[in-house]
């Protein structure tokens, strides 16, 4: 059977590079924004509009969790999201059926729950995540304060633990939805890697 | 340094199992309820009076957090409860300083904050916990039927979250007042702590 995992995280706290990395170290497949690419191609939308659907979206254009709000948007709305969280589902099944895969976010928890796949969320102190932030912000980008970084990632966070609640009846980070939580605060993640990369290998070996 | 690791765990989780495990393979000092030993015979009161006090007594005999509630309990009542709280904590502290350690319970994560212990919580699905504490159930005890059993381990969970709470002001089991959260649900113990300990060194040995 593949050896699923999928990956919850919060904002800069290291999450998508620990997927990465726990992928490379295990020698399976990753995929992040790749879904995304996929899912534009399957349904005839822009990569970047699909983003901003899945991602940024007020809870009321999810059907599957407000079907008493649909009178507020058009019929034209409602079936684009009913079809791109079909598509996406879909596509994430196939991925995981196809081979043992590392997942970042999307709901691959939910999505795949009949696979038992290993649930890890990333998270960190407030200040370890503006801190990892600022490092990767681009030199060409104009630099944000301090309060903008910490009002952005709680905006940004928010947005997640409401989508993964509006699909999955869910909370997110909520620890029995999980089987891992890793606190990256002070943590350098390239050391924890192989030992985690064993000790998944180890409980999902069954 | 000491290596020292703390670990909170809901009731039938398996996190003692794991904690003794976790301290013999880091050959490590491992400490539960030898800390109550401890305590009893430094302030002169029995064993199982002082784990009566310290897991069970109603938050109102906490004078940290409930000060205005001082009034209807007597003074000897409240001497005796900051004089087991001090006790406590001198005692954790001395044997944190001794030796690399593991501490079960006992509210250690906060006691010893500032020497930055590495500090785990474990859980599990409630069937999971159910079956391991009908599993360790002695042959000579009446057994419980399920529903027993489940209000059992609600009862004990809600005495150790409200403990944990009135002495340090956090939420028991919150991600954030830990550095990694174990779901045993599905976990081999002996299986995964052999790489456990290899990650938990790498984080903490700097």
């Amino acid at each position: 059977m593949n050896q699923i995992i999928t990956i919850g995280r919060e904002f800069g706290s290291g999450g998508r590079e620990l997927g990465r990395k726990l992928a490379e170290e295990l020698h399976i497949a990753y995929y992040d924004k790749e879904i995304i690419t996929e899912i534009a191609k399957h349904i005839d939308m822009s990569e970047e509009y699909v983003a901003e659907m899945v991602e940024k979206k007020p809870s009321y254009l999810f059907p599957t969790a407000v079907s008493h709000s649909f009178s507020v948007i058009d019929d034209y709305q409602i079936r684009q999201m009913k079809s791109l969280y079909q598509a996406q589902s879909d596509i994430i099944r196939r991925l995981a059926e196809k081979s043992s895969a590392v997942f970042i976010g999307r709901c691959a928890d939910y999505i795949l729950r009949d696979l038992h796949p290993f649930r890890i969320f990333v998270y960190a102190a407030m200040e370890s995540r503006m801190k990892r932030c600022f490092e990767r912000s681009g030199p060409d980008e104009k630099p944000l304060t301090e309060k903008e970084m910490r009002s952005m990632i709680n905006r940004i966070d928010k947005g997640r633990a409401r989508h993964y609640s509006d699909f999955t009846g869910r909370k997110w980070g909520g620890r029995i939805n999980y089987d891992l939580l890793i606190n990256t605060t002070d943590t350098e993640i390239d050391r924890i890697i192989p030992y985690l990369a064993r000790m998944l290998t180890e409980t999902t070996d069954k």
